[in-house]
């Protein structure tokens, strides 16, 4: 059974959003042993809409549509599901209910447009809506069956997982099993030819790349003829794999290298403070968009101008008229600087150029220097990355974490004494 | 002519990354006046490609393609592409000698996987790529002609700016003309009630709604007798609207509320620094996006934890245990603290509870404080957000900056003595 994936919206069509909710429902059927088949997307057209459908119908068992359902002018989806499933609409009041409750108990007064979101196919199965006031709806089309939902990804997810997925049921057959290895800091050309014989060593394996800067994810698909014999064969080709990478690979599966160094952190019991300068709070942001952060993030500065690197860090004036902000120097002393205003064990420090202006010859776009202090001294790196101001910050930040990752495993490589009374370790 | 654009990979239909591509290529393709027609997201199977390639050649005049160019067994797109067009591969020696050069420019040596990627389909063009090794191709297929890119968005912009544009040619019949209006502040039920019948006053315009937390962007689609005459139109509509829906409308266009809130900034000479707690940098990571942030940002601290508070902006210990580091006195002191500890004109702050731990009942998940210090004093503004972490911590960022906005746009009105000297405004 293959499941297809219909995105409605001219936003996404003219590019004018990025279609979050298809990777969201392509990741979560993958995961629930789906095979999705494909995706589309649409403009707000009913004839556009409704041939869309009627094709992944002959195509799919299941359909999952998101977008169409809201109040305006140009939510147009109830329409062409109505119109390929060869129903008329029709005003379904449990719907209207719900929907006036919603609107009610914000302090709103229902009106005409909120009423529209009422106008269901006939013969669909409504799908209520506990996070905003569309419905969505099942309905048959063809041999299959398709699921409407709204396109705001908060009320897509939680009606997806809470009425969607139990309708769907689960996959019969699943027979596949992946792994997805983390890593960070090897060229994708590189790993492809040290794992150039992996697949002939584990038939039934086949292994995929995915780049996406600075980040290179190894996914190993095993295929085989249980559900259970698939999983430890993919179990087994990653352990070789891991071993053939050795330490670049960071993780498995979603977490990635923020979450990872994180959890790193928090179970040795350490604190850390951030001195970014070109990454902009970037790591900061990183970090905090997990829960839990403040279990061993203090805080930290963005220290855009000299003076906040003086004022908020006390970094020498001498250092930074002597070398440049943008230096080995001036790192070591932003990472030194924050873990002693914060009084934390583990202090980290980003200074570069993230362009597009601002480089030199000597000094090229590109240039960051990184450091991690802790009570042992303080390690610093330097590299010039390519790309584009968003990929600088990127790997520059990225590049960071990995440094703190190798530095603190390494910190606990000496667990006793805790690490404000630890002998240097440089 | 309508325009077709085709995300191949397993990583996009599994949905273990969000195809941004696609998203900026229907984008630019808009732009240049092309009517995209749909996207459609295909895995890493030969079949499946060649079959999606056909159907869309039936579709559309031109197609475009990302992925599946690289060096590694997944990379099957140029395979597919000779099967659809019914052509064999051959190694194209000048793709070769471009792969070579930049290979050893990299200090790396030639392997089979690089080489795997000069074998184009007979009788395509071959698209040359200044970023990466992968290079793209043109080839004609039944009646469309089809551009093929790699997967990496650096690669693939460069590549879809410099190579294929200009081979596809300005649209001929180009009589749209879109304005987008970017609004904050209001819900997208009242927005659509205050514009019922602005469509009716604007014969030929269509008016869209764009909901992306916390934002909402409303589109105003021009179709005339010529394209001047669409500009005109849309113009006026636009003109019209932003009447209607008054300063919740902050900017049209690509701009974002950071970005024009940054503008501001710079172009009244005032200096700003940040102090974030549950946003966690966020805002800093927003601003410090743009080059230039520079001229204006002097930093800011991340002050998650109370002694940070403390620590980096002598927030009171009296205050935060008085009241708690979620109110308004301590988002007050948090502002005036980096105000001054930074010697900038303005100080922006947010304190809150982004979930899903740390609530109360009397401070629930969602309760944010923020607030704005400048020489006339200090703005705090209080609200619950609903949702998720990461829809809290937007909420709160987005709802910060637009104070800031509100405040500096303020300011500017008595726009001499300079901010330090002005008398208290509030």
């Amino acid at each position: 059974m293959t499941v297809g994936i219909l995105s409605v919206g001219t936003e996404v069509t003219r590019g004018e959003i990025v279609d979050t909710n298809s990777a969201f429902l392509a990741a979560a059927l993958t995961d629930a042993g789906f095979d999705v088949g494909g995706g589309s997307a649409v403009a707000d057209d009913v004839e556009k809409i409704a041939s869309t459908l009627k094709r992944m119908a002959a195509e799919h068992e299941v359909i999952v549509v998101t977008g169409g359902l809201g109040p305006t002018t140009d939510d147009l989806t109830a329409r062409a599901a109505a119109l390929a499933a060869g129903v008329k609409q029709t005003r379904d009041e449990s719907a209207l209910l719900a929907i006036r409750r919603r609107v009610e108990a914000r302090g709103r007064t229902l009106t005409l447009h909120h009423e529209k979101q009422a106008d269901l196919p006939e013969g669909s199965e409504q799908l209520s809506n506990s996070e905003g006031t569309a419905p969505g709806f099942a309905l048959r089309i063809g041999e299959a069956t398709a699921y409407f939902m709204p396109g705001v990804p908060r009320e897509m997810k939680r009606m997806f997982q809470d009425q969607v997925l139990p309708r769907i049921g689960p996959s019969a057959s699943r027979k596949t099993h992946v792994v997805r290895l983390r890593t960070f800091g090897m060229p994708e050309s590189i790993a492809a030819e040290l794992l150039s014989d992996i697949e002939a060593r584990f038939p039934g394996v086949t292994v995929g790349y995915r780049l996406h800067v600075p980040e290179l994810d190894i996914k190993i698909s095993a295929r085989a003829d249980s559900y259970d014999a698939a999983r430890t064969l993919a179990t087994e080709c990653a352990a070789l794999t891991s071993k053939v990478l050795g330490d670049v690979v960071y993780g498995e599966g979603d977490d990635d290298l923020p979450l990872i160094t994180s959890r790193s952190l928090r179970s040795r019991g350490l604190r850390l403070a951030l001195a970014e300068s070109c990454t902009g709070g970037l790591i900061a942001q990183m970090l905090t968009s997990y829960a839990g952060a403040s279990d061993f993030l203090i805080g930290g500065a963005v220290v855009y101008a000299n003076s906040a690197k003086t004022r908020l860090l006390s970094v020498a004036e001498d250092t930074l008229r002597g070398h440049g902000a943008v230096s080995a120097e001036v790192a070591a002393e932003m990472a030194q600087g924050v873990r002693r205003v914060c009084e934390v064990d583990v202090g980290l420090s980003v200074t570069g150029i993230a362009g597009p202006g601002g480089g030199s010859t000597h000094k090229p776009v590109g240039l960051v220097y990184w450091a991690v202090a802790h009570a042992g001294g303080v390690v610093v790196r330097e590299r010039v990355f390519q790309g584009d101001r968003h990929d600088i910050q990127h790997q520059a930040a990225y590049s960071a974490l990995d440094l703190l990752r190798r530095v603190v495993s390494g910190l606990s490589e000496q667990s006793e004494p805790p690490p404000s009374q630890r002998p240097p370790s440089r």
